[in-house]
């Protein structure tokens, strides 16, 4: 596919953009990456999805597609040379999709929520469902991956990519709350399909490194005080 | 399908699960509908929803489906005899995604918030936003409908469906509230689309009336006052 023909507007610490460039990877596209100012939106963005203004944006022949489950769906429907990402059994695809939308619905706002929340026990309330959703997601992990790495079997599926782009922000938001989330000790299936897939070819320069997470959740948190305090 | 074979865990009064039935209408598929009641969950239902605890839940040959737009896409790769609900193109059914998330991530949650919400001015700003919801809305189905009735042209398809679903309770929360969400001056093409849709064969008997919707949202509104009232 030529690189003119798919463009992905982003912004590299959005889990959501990366997950759009893993499923990009796994399907062996070419594009072209368009990264998003946070403050000064482009006239493209806002031209390409105007009801949500936000990235990721996937633009495959001059036609906008929006939402990053969206968006991994239409490649793996119109990418269908490259491997599958969703599975081909209609129950297991309703399984992925389950687990896709717990995913972005209940624990990624609660891992947000840890991030920008004040006070030890307002934190531990977060942490203790936090790690309720970490025994949930380890079942799910046994259940899906039939003894293999990954939630999709032997390669990288749809709840693995769905789940793996958040990566980079737990291992910053351990790192901030001083904590382990994914404890191999508890989760040990997790703990490994996380390595397991941060070292994977489609993954690999995806996720961004801790540090760099971590500095911009400060510079965010910094902001979000400045905004608050009173004038 | 033999009747044994699917049951719909559900509520009379869930949009969620009337969306449920009308794909299954659609569909001609036989089932049997347990109804769950508000205040005391079945073992059956806290068995096949875990994570939510939630109708509506699909079982088919013992295993459960939650979450009604997953439910409608299982339903519609499963029986792929009956008449198909999401459209065959990529990028379409891309964009019957997007307006179906919007539906249930932005519209209804707004919907929803008009009728609990006191104060003229709390209540003005809410309307505001459904009336561009409205606005949106019109434009998606004049692209999607392509001069047909429906948003999935000629017939029902997944938008209609998502939609569709919550059509009784916009007219309990016109009602309740006492002004006109989809409006025929204003968006032609959905007034006339709701009527259309309503009286469609597999909607006819689904969708509450609209007197018995205001009745339950009455109860629900003193229950929660209740509720909040300092003991």
């Amino acid at each position: 596919m030529a690189k003119s023909d798919v463009k992905l507007l982003g912004a590299w610490p959005s889990p959501f953009v990366n997950r759009v460039q893993i499923a990009l990877n796994l399907k062996s596209v070419d594009y072209e990456f368009l990264e998003e100012k946070f403050d000064n939106k482009s006239e493209l963005l806002l031209k390409s999805n105007p009801v949500h203004k936000k990235v990721p944006v996937l633009i495959h022949d001059d036609k906008p597609i929006c939402e990053s489950l969206i968006i991994v769906q239409y490649l793996d429907e119109v990418w269908t040379s490259g491997p599958s990402i969703l599975p081909s059994d209609p129950y297991d695809r309703a399984t992925a999709r389950f687990w896709a939308a717990y995913l972005d619905d209940k624990w990624f706002p609660l891992l947000r929520e840890l991030r920008t929340t004040e006070g030890e026990e307002a934190k531990a309330e977060i942490t203790k469902k936090l790690n309720e959703g970490s025994i949930l997601l380890e079942a799910a992990f046994i259940k899906c991956s039939k003894g293999k790495g990954f939630f999709g079997g032997e390669r990288i599926g749809y709840i693995d990519i769905a789940f793996g782009c958040f990566l980079g922000w737990l291992k910053a938001v351990e790192k901030i709350a001083g904590l382990k989330l994914v404890d191999e000790a508890v989760t040990p299936g997790l703990a490994a399909w996380a390595e397991r897939f941060r070292s994977h070819e489609a993954v690999k320069g995806v996720i961004p490194e801790t540090d760099r997470l971590v500095e911009l959740a400060k510079i965010i948190q910094a902001r979000l005080k400045a905004q608050s305090a009173p004038k």
